[in-house]
Order: structure tokens, then C-alpha cells, then sequence
């Protein structure tokens, strides 16, 4: 069977291609379907500047790594799934021998195959995208999505399971408040993944208002804070009636919130670090050991974090859409057909408001 | 009775004077003879600069927070010590009301009363210091010194809690590799404790070749390294012989040292800051979060951290000096009867190859 | 002041008794005056057998320590609470020096002094119960009651916090499925601890339909079970789609519903032992070995387990009552006047389908 | 090549056969030339009754698990390990895709294959022990002997590892008081494992003096107590100070040694149980619950404990024999050819103070 794909060839340029379908070669494997796809800020990276620090393009490669699909074949051992099944794919499998797969802790793999990720050794393929037809994957490395959940929704398991990652490593609970600096997708889908984890208060700070206009109407922010016209840390206390936070989660990289996470924080308070830098930072680690602040560094997500994603938005729209205390599906601003695809990469690239970008898999 | 004290009238000035003894107002509360006061490097800012930190020093102060005794005299309700006993003292006591207390965080609580630490309220005395002969302390604030553990040895158990505190902090158990920055009191003391809690390979890293013999000399590294004439971080971790380790504790504040431990920390490793930095430190952030490093704050101790410091100084010795695993008492190289405060104060501020100097109480 | 009480002086035997009002003798005291008293199981226990296990009425005693009200007077140094202000009382002071107090689990501390639990020691009182009008406690054992919950509510907190004690012990998070055992006031409180702690499915276990039909009507279960009526375990088990659960919640004490507990449970789940039996039990070691399982034995709360409470209550009316997604309120079933208090007693020594039954404080 | 092993056939019938060799199918695997086999007490089990539990042997199977070998040949991709390495084997290994293998709980693998364990699913063969000549395992699954472990030693590595197993689960760490209930070589090794962890006094509780002097002798405990002649629970706590123990390793499954672990814990102390018991035992279960004591089951071991009984092992030893805390070799009681297995396994059975017998592999 043909498989026809969106291939990043070299910066600026991406093209459509058909490869051959991938055939099941372990009996625990899976060919998936894929229906609906994500676009993620480092897809656009690659785009537009080749590489992500030591992740370097040097051929062509297969993009998507945020999809959902439907089960189309299964091998011979594959007892969890069904042809026909709807499933959110993870995109990142590890070895299965090593200690950091074994410990739970699997993003750490250093021999992590990860879907449109570029693999720079020479004479070895780049793991193939989503962004295709047929897209193989363990059995294991997919979750079967519930009643509940569309495709459609399915494809925002991935970038939630990064605020689900962070949720955890924080071990959020009932009574939390939590800040979240960023109120870009993974800033909104983290403060998503903390409110479904008990937080009780959740203030989400950015310089855009509409940004964080968009936080206030899905629901995931009990209060929101422009950093940029509002004023310093104090100030940002005062929304939270000067009790201190305990806990951020911090999607920028930028060095000014970073230290204003340090400052608003309670003493023993809990930071974790999702977003990137573009380098160093000026970090007040004095003020930070002090409090005895923890600083999680988070990165992707490990065992379990699919799972609790497909239950968060499970039990989310379990009482149906207009009960659901958060607006998931307001998140996706923009939608486009497969052969549109180089579009939606151009919108995306552009800014234009977009949240999150959805396109579908190749009609049949 | 007359209470002879060494006070900080203020920077330059130190004096001896010679006050009322302290009175027992509460019936859990004890009066202590203190024998053995090691120094600190906080004393010596204070009486260099006077101030550290917001702790600025506005009023005369007794100095001396690292000290020993013999329990003197005790109230009505006292039933964990009798008079004659040997203590280590514990120079803070915090407000028995505060969530952080309640917690085990006590370090933490906003209203800590810390021996030798300037209180700049007006109207508000500081804290009394235990450079004197009479010290009162309530009773769960003191730990029993066993028959294995001196009255010179008690004098280093507040310095080496700083390094339980941390090793607690950094769950450190039987087969953990360690990096610690520092070879100064702090450091050989944090490396002790590592040892103690099961740390099987410890290396320990300074600038000054006759820092990294003393830490080999008592035992308590595997392997020294000095970062100035050694090389960058995979020099250190040739000496692991390419192992990454699991935990750094870092004892100096200093930039070089910081980003080196996050350097040679394997993925998920755990970093304890325990040193001050003097301000912001350069931060390699992103390094830090995508090998999901762990940042302890490190600040003084809390609940049980004293205990376990005994409990350490008593396992080393159970065997006779000549068998113990830690030469705990090589670390004390000078001595100073109580007269001689003011020399030893000098000596330690002017370096001089001092690692830790006891001054003894005043002479009956 | 005068203080009217309700006494139990001995078996069957409860009388009113006017007393002098408690005076503020510590800064951080507090008077409350007493508004809603819910009647707890342990009340009955000592009104008709004069003992629980090693507790023993030797003199009378105020009865009754499931408490809110309303701040009468505040000692100099409060600063938490106001006159005016409706809280929740906390009916266990343990000793402040204690470690139990120290390490946040004070509900094991030997000197708890815990209202209205007989202390038999000669010459020493028992300790006051809440069942009058002015009561005193320090201000770190009361907890304001937001806008959100009423006094009404407020005394449902002491019952609430057993069962967030125990959902604590067993990190009850998002995507547990729990098994209650115990459909009275402290499984139905357990449960709906367990569900605000994250849990998504519960089911609740009693032998009778009633009781079920409870556990439906306010909201806490997902599904119900009748052992008596329904079948073995792998019954139970297939109301859940023989998902075997996570977490089991044990609040009868009884020995067939430990060991289906035991039988449910999937391996590396965690069992909460809430409930007393009046005796040991058979138990099944070697399953429960083999299966890796954790027990948990739980015992009243510590440390911010009160607080905790008060957060659920508050959150679960943030939108309303019509919105609530559980109808704690429902759980009151009966409500007595003060001077009516020996009826209610009798009512509640009766059953006669009572869930929950409060009375008020004295009118003044 | 020819492969000669040790067979049980059925209950009271083992004889010597001679397979195929197994071949390496898969690129990570390792052939091992078994050299040490210790006979555990499931070994006898099997040949005295044929069954342990759920575990029914209905067709021959070769015997043995406690192994330590050197490495024969090793599969393409295998890294870690090259020919003529020492090593120890783990005898179990799950299915690579189960959670409880990707969460560090691999030993509740449903789909284990473990050696020497029938399996009664018709069709299917036992999993093969290690009484054999070449054995084939994946290259995670053996740990390298360092240089200062003996093979025969490397043969104590599995039995040790279920102590360590268990002193994890009880989280041991430095200042830790243990009972151990049993002084075969479970509870033996469990002490060892204890006492690695940081544990500074250790009671060992046995009916047999023998058995107890042997603990003494070894070096594992600090205390010893015959339950049959020295008396209650409140003697053994005398032998400790009456200072409560904080955690209990119980080896034996035998009903008096669980009460009286219950009956001596402090509050909040941590109970492991290791042993089995032939059915269900009385249990304690209110006084378990106030006392909120926590009860881990244990079972075999899981991610990463194999290397930390080799850790254990190798800094025991790191001084030299003479200087080594634990002396390890003193359980080793008897020692055997291949060729007279039999006899070994009827020593054993017949008990006649064997602690460990350990079985040569078969001579060249």
C-alpha cells in the first residue's frame, strides 16, 4: 500500500511524498491509521532553521509527531487493541533494555527513537513523522481513546502529556496554586494538566492579553497576569490575595520569569522547567536555596503520562461538552486538509493567532 | 550568676563582656555550660562586614552557633536530660505554631530564633549567641552527646548537619556517585555525611591542592580533582572512570562549579545547592531541564537532621579512634581557651590553613 | 461566663451541666463559640459502654468533638483569626515538642490531649469536650470557613478529615479506582475525600441498600456493591470491567471485607485500614505479600489534613449548591436543638436510618 | 553443544540429563557457563511436595536460580558484558512490554519467566533453571562480578537481593532499629541487606540458639532473641532499650513472630513481610492502625536490585576478607560436585545445619 507523507526536506522547503507502508515486523506491533495531526512549535523549527540544538536536519524527514488515528492492522500478539480502534499515538519509543525505560523515566533513553526527530548519524534513517498514511508503533506506545474523546482531541494528547509530565514531577495536588509562566499551547494545555491535578487557584502570566484571554476562556486559569503591563512580582501576588504560589510551572525559557517564578514562590515551594533557553540564564540561586525552592528540569514525558492525559480528558467531557470545565476544544484555532498541509505550516510559522493547528491524514 | 560572653559590637569590634545568666522560664527549658564553640565563616562575615544577606548587624551580638556542653541545670517538665549530661546544641529554635515547624521543615519558619543572627528590629534584642558559659535551649533542641562522641566532637555536629540536611535533600542510599564542589569545612563535612548515608564513589573538587589532600587524609572522598589545573568536567569524569555520577552537592556558590555539576550529572541526577553565591549565577537551564536534573535548595536543617549527625559521629566511633572510617578530628586544627577568642577570630579570618578552630568555654 | 455542657458522667447516663467558661491563659488561644456539633460513632460507644479499647470514662466528661463556630474572643498574639470569624475546630492538641508534632504526623503523638476522650489517670481531668458553649483551642487548630461553607458544613469537617487522612496515606490521585468498604458517615466522607483527591472510578461496598442508595444520591460513588447480596469479589470486580482497582479504603473493620480488599486489589495497590475491629482478624499474608500490596493503618489526621478539608468543601460549592458535585448536605440527616442533645443521642444509639445528625450550640 | 542438567522429574525423583544447548535467537543475549548454584528452600519444596502455591510441576524441569557463571558467548548488539566476564544471573525475566516492567515492578509481571518455576499451561515448557552447564539470558538481566567478588559469592547475589528488595521497600536508611524475624538464610541476608542500608542496631529473632549464633557471627545483627525461651515482645524491646524499633523484616510467616512485629514497632513504623505462611494468620489490625504502621508486601525484587546486592558485595569486601564487615562466605555450610547434586538436595532437605549449599556447574 502506498503511503503518501509530508516531508521536511531541507529549511524552507517540504514537499509530499509516497513511500512504501511499513509492515509489521514484531508481533506486538500496530499500523495506525493516522486521522488528525498537531503542529508543534519545533516542527516549525526545523522548518525555518534546520535543527534544534544537537537534533541537526541533514535529510529528509517524515514531520508530525502529535496525532491521532485509527487501528488498522495488528500483529499476531497484540491483545490490546483492535482493528478499528481510535488511538492517540506516542511518538517517542525507547529501548526496551534500558535502565531509564525500565525505571519509568523512558524520555531519558539515550537510544530514544522519537517521530520527526532528526537522527544525524550517517547512514541512519530519520524516525518517520506522523505525518503520513500508515504509521507504525508498538502496541504499547498507543492509548486507546474512550467514548468521550474525538480524534480530533486525541491529536492534543501529546503537547498535554508534557503538562501532565510537569504535573507530576511537582506532584500537584488538591489545594495547589500554581503560577504558569507562557500562555502558548504547552503554557495552556500545562496549566490544563495542574488543574486537573487538584490546583485550586492557577494564574497564568504572559505579555499578550489575548493570550491570555484565550486561558480565561477555556478555563483553565482562575486568574491571569500581563507581566509586561502589570507590574513586578508584588504585584502579581496581590492577585493571589498575597498568599504565595506553591508551585510554577514555567513554559518560556525567558530569564525574567524564570526569576520572578524564584521570587513569587512560597519557601519550599516546587518549580519545574518545561520551556527552553535559548542559553544560559541569570538564575538567583542564592534567594533560591534559601526558600529551599526544587527545581524539576522536565522533558517530555515517561510512564504512565499518555494514559493520565487520555483520563484527564475522559472525565472532562464526561458529562458531555457543555458541562466540560474545560474548553479543550477552543484550543484548536485552525484546521486543514493533508493537501494543505505546507499551508498550515506557513500560518503557523507566521504567528496569526494560532493556537493550535490541526491537519488531517490523507483522505482515502 | 555571671555569664561571661564574647560579643560583635560591631564590625572590627569584638569584645568580652559579661552579663546575667539566663533564667529558666519555661519548664521544658535547659541551661547549658558550653565547652567547645567551633567558628564559622558567618561569624567571620559578621565581623568583617557586618552583615549578610538581610541579617545586618545594628546592635551588639554574642557570638558562636556551632557549640557543645554540659547540661547545667534543667526545668521542671525536663525529661529527656539530666543535669550532667554532654549536648550537642542546636542554635535555632523556631515558633512552635508555624506550618513550616509543624511540617519538619522548621529552617523554613519566618519567625526562627538563630543563635548569632542579627534581629534588625528596632526594640527587638539578637539572639543571644553560645559564645558564653550559661546557654539556655529548650530541651528538644539539644541531642545527647553518646559515650562515643566528645564534647570537641559535639562542637562539629551543627556544621556536619548541613551536610546531612543536603544528603537527605538528595536521597542519598547505598551506591550513589558523588561530586562535591568545595573541600572547605562545609564540603568535608557534606562529603561525611555523604559517605555516611551510602555514597560508594565520592569525588571532591577545590582549587587548592591542600584542601583535596585533607579531604583524602580523613576520608571521606574516593577521589579528589582541582578544577583549576585538572581540566574541564570530562577530565572529573574520567576519574569515574566515564560513570556519570548521581549527586552533586555544591558547597561554593561559584558559577564554574555550578555548571560544571550540571555537566556531569547523569540524566535524572540530583544537584543540592548548599553554598551562597553572591548574587545571580549564569544558569545553563535547558541542559538542566532536558536531563530532568532535580535542584535542591539546601538552607541550615530541620526535624531529625541533628539526631542523625550524632547518630553518624557515634557509628564512626563505635570501633575506637583507630578504626574509625572518618578522621572527623583532623578537621580541627586549631584550638583557643576562651581568653583567646579574639586571636582565634583573626586567625580564622585571615585564612591560614585553618580548616575548623574550637574555642573552649570560659574556665570555671 | 457560664458554659453550659452536655456531660456524660457514666453509662446511659448524659445530664446538662453548666460550668465556668474557659479563660484565654496563652497568646495564641482562642475562645469559640460553639454553633454545630455533629454526633460521631465514638460518642455512642462511650454513652452505652463507657469505653473504646484502652479509653476509659472514670469521671464525667463533656461530651463531643465534631465542631464548628464562631470566634468570641482571641488571645494578644493571634493574628490568624478575628472575632466574628466561623471556623472549624480541630479537637486533638498534641504536645508541641513532641517529634510526632514535629514530622507532621502529631496524630500519633503520645500526649495528644483530644476532646472528649477520657483521660483516666488520677487527678487528671479529661480533656473538655465541644459540646457547650464557649470552647477554647489555639488559634493553629481552627480553620476559617471561607464563604463557601456554612457552620452546618463546617462541622462535617472533623468526619471529612478522616477520610483525607486516609486518602493522603495513599496518594489518592487523578485515575485511581477505589473501593470503599463502609457505607456509613465515615466510608461515604472517605469516598468523597478519595473523589476529590482525583479518583475517577469508586465503588462503595455495604450490605445494605439503603446505605447504598446513599452513597449514589450525594454523588461520592461511581458504583455500589451489596457483599451481602451480590457475590464474591469477582463480582465486585466486574462492575469495574474487571479493572482491578488501586486502592482500597477499609472502614468496617470487618474481616470478610478485608480480605475481599485483599482479593481486589491489583498488585502494588494500596489498602487504607480506616475502620477498628474488635478483635485481630484472619488476614492473608502471603497473598497480600505475593501481590506486593501496601496497608496503610490510619488514625484520625495530622498535619494539613484539616485545611485540606475545608479546600474540598469550599471548591465543591464554588459554583453553588446546584452545581455541587457532591451533595454533602444530604448527609445530615437529622438536626436537634441543644437542649434536645440527649434525644439526638438516644436517636443515633437507635440507628433508624440516620446518617449524619448535628446539634446546635446553647442559644443565647 | 551438549548441555548437562539437573532434572526434577516429579516429586522425590531428580536425575541427571543432557540437552541441546541453548542458541542465541536474539541480538542482546548472552550464553552463560553456569559455575555456583546455591539450593533454595523452594528447590526442596518442589522435589519434597511438587508444588509451591499456584505453582505446579506436571512435566521434568531443570532446577536451580541462585547462579553465578562466566560469560561463554554474547549476541551481536550485546554491549555491557564480553566473553570470560564473571557474572551474576537473575532468574527471572518479564515481558518487555508489561507496565510492571516499565515502572521498576517487574517482579509482578504477570508474563514472568522465571527459572525453575513450573509452568502448568499445557503446551507451554518450564521455564529452564540454571543446574545445567549453558544458560541463556538477555545481557540486562546479569550483573558483572567486580573483582572483588568470587563466583561463589555471585551465587549469594540472588537470596541477598531479596533483602535488599525489602530494605528498600522499608526505605532503610542510616540510623534505622530492625528486627528481623527468622535466621535461615532469608533472614540472614535480609539483616545483611538491612545493615548496607544504614540500619545501626539489628535484632535477629529465632527459635533456634544455632541459628542465632550464627547471625552474631557473621556480623549481621547487634542483638539477638530467642522467641521460645527469652520471653514477650517486651524483652525483646529490653534487649533495645526499650527504644522501639522503626522497622521489621519478617522472614518466617509464622503468626507469633507477625503479632509480636506489630506488638513491638513504634508508631509509624514500617513492617515487611517476606516469609510465607501456609494459610491466613491471626492479624492485629486495630492496633496495626493506631499505631498507623505500614505493612509492604514483598516479593522477589525488581529494577535495580540485582546491582545493588553486587554493590553491597563488593564495598564488604573492598578492604580485604579480614576487614570485611560482613562475612558473607561463613553462610556458604556445604559445597558440592555437579555430579552429586542429588546428595546436596537431599543434605538440604534433611536440614541438619546446612545454611547455604552451594553446587558446582558441571566440570569440563
Amino acid at each position: 500500500m502506498s503511503n503518501p507523507s509530508l516531508v521536511l526536506n531541507k529549511i524552507d522547503d517540504i514537499s509530499f511524498e509516497t513511500y512504501e507502508s511499513p509492515v509489521i515486523s514484531d508481533p506486538h506491533e500496530v499500523i495506525v491509521e493516522v486521522k488528525k495531526t498537531g503542529i508543534c512549535g519545533s516542527d516549525i523549527h526545523y522548518y525555518a532553521h534546520g535543527k534544534i540544538g544537537p537534533f541537526v536536519l541533514t535529510k529528509p524527514m517524515v514531520l508530525g509527531h502529535e496525532s491521532s488515528g485509527v487501528v488498522s492492522k495488528v500483529g499476531e500478539k497484540v491483545t490490546t487493541l483492535k482493528v478499528g480502534d481510535n488511538v492517540a499515538i506516542e511518538p517517542g519509543v525507547p529501548s526496551r533494555l534500558s535502565d531509564e525505560y525500565k525505571s519509568g523515566h523512558y524520555n531519558l533513553c539515550p537510544h530514544m527513537c522519537f517521530a520527526a526527530t532528526p537522527n544525524s548519524t550517517e547512514g541512519e534513517p530519520n524516525p518517520p513523522g506522523t505525518l503520513c498514511r500508515y504509521y507504525k508503533c508498538p502496541e504499547d506506545f498507543l492509548v486507546k481513546l474512550p467514548d468521550h474523546v474525538s480524534l480530533e482531541l486525541g491529536a492534543l494528547v501529546e503537547p498535554l502529556t508534557v503538562g501532565v509530565h510537569a504535573s507530576k514531577l511537582a506532584k500537584i495536588t488538591l489545594g495547589d496554586k500554581v503560577v504558569v509562566f507562557g500562555a502558548g499551547p504547552v503554557g495552556l494545555l500545562a496549566a490544563a494538566a495542574a488543574k486537573s491535578f487538584g490546583a485550586t487557584a492557577i494564574i497564568i502570566v504572559d505579555i499578550f492579553d489575548a493570550k491570555l484571554e484565550m486561558a480565561k476562556k477555556i478555563g483553565v486559569a482562575t486568574h491571569s497576569f500581563n507581566s509586561k503591563t502589570e507590574g513586578n512580582f508584588e504585584k502579581l501576588l496581590a492577585k493571589f490575595d498575597n498568599v504565595k504560589p506553591t508551585v510554577v510551572l514555567e513554559c518560556t525559557g525567558a530569564a525574567p520569569c524564570i526569576n520572578m517564578g524564584v521570587q513569587v514562590l512560597s519557601a519550599g515551594g516546587r518549580f519545574v522547567q518545561i520551556g527552553n533557553a535559548p542559553g544560559p540564564v541569570s538564575f538567583p540561586i542564592t534567594e533560591f536555596a534559601t526558600k529551599e525552592l526544587t527545581l524539576y528540569g522536565s522533558f517530555r514525558y515517561g510512564y504512565d503520562d499518555y494514559k493520565s492525559s487520555v483520563t484527564i480528558l475522559d472525565r472532562n467531557y464526561a458529562k458531555g461538552k457543555e458541562n466540560a470545565p474545560i474548553d479543550f476544544e477552543s484550543l484548536i484555532t485552525h484546521r486543514f486538509k493533508f493537501q494543505d498541509a505546507v499551508k498550515a505550516y506557513d500560518l503557523v510559522r507566521g504567528g496569526n493567532g494560532c493556537v493550535k493547528c490541526i491537519i488531517d491524514g490523507p483522505e482515502n
